[in-house]
């Protein structure tokens, strides 16, 4: 849920998210709050070019991270 | 099992490789014979600083990347 708040699923446990700084943080810090012993969140930072830093293989649903976001 | 060839499994469905451009594109051709209509494989290429572009949080086990991997 926290995830959606900023970005799109694209897999079950994969989100896509446009941050800024700010917002990297918060979420980082909502996360930690919420993340047991028993799981891990990794982050991966693709920087202001992450259009051109992904690909994909098989059926691709509507995805447009350029779509406005709900906070 | 393929993507295990090149790297590490990090998480249910999400694994890690250190690849150069020819192991990529070996990579994803065979990715690309094995995914049917109902799957989806994204990639995220991080570059070559890719340890200064990841985060965790939560239990990490023994991960590192530089390990010597079996091809």
């Amino acid at each position: 849920m926290h995830c959606q708040n900023y970005g799109q699923r694209v897999q079950h446990s994969v989100f896509e998210c446009v941050v800024d700084a700010t917002q990297y943080t918060t979420l980082k810090i909502e996360l930690t709050g919420l993340v047991d012993e028993k799981k891990i969140v990794r982050f991966y930072q693709l920087g202001n070019n992450y259009k051109t830093k992904e690909e994909h293989i098989g059926v691709k649903g509507s995805l447009d991270l350029e779509d406005p976001l709900i906070f």
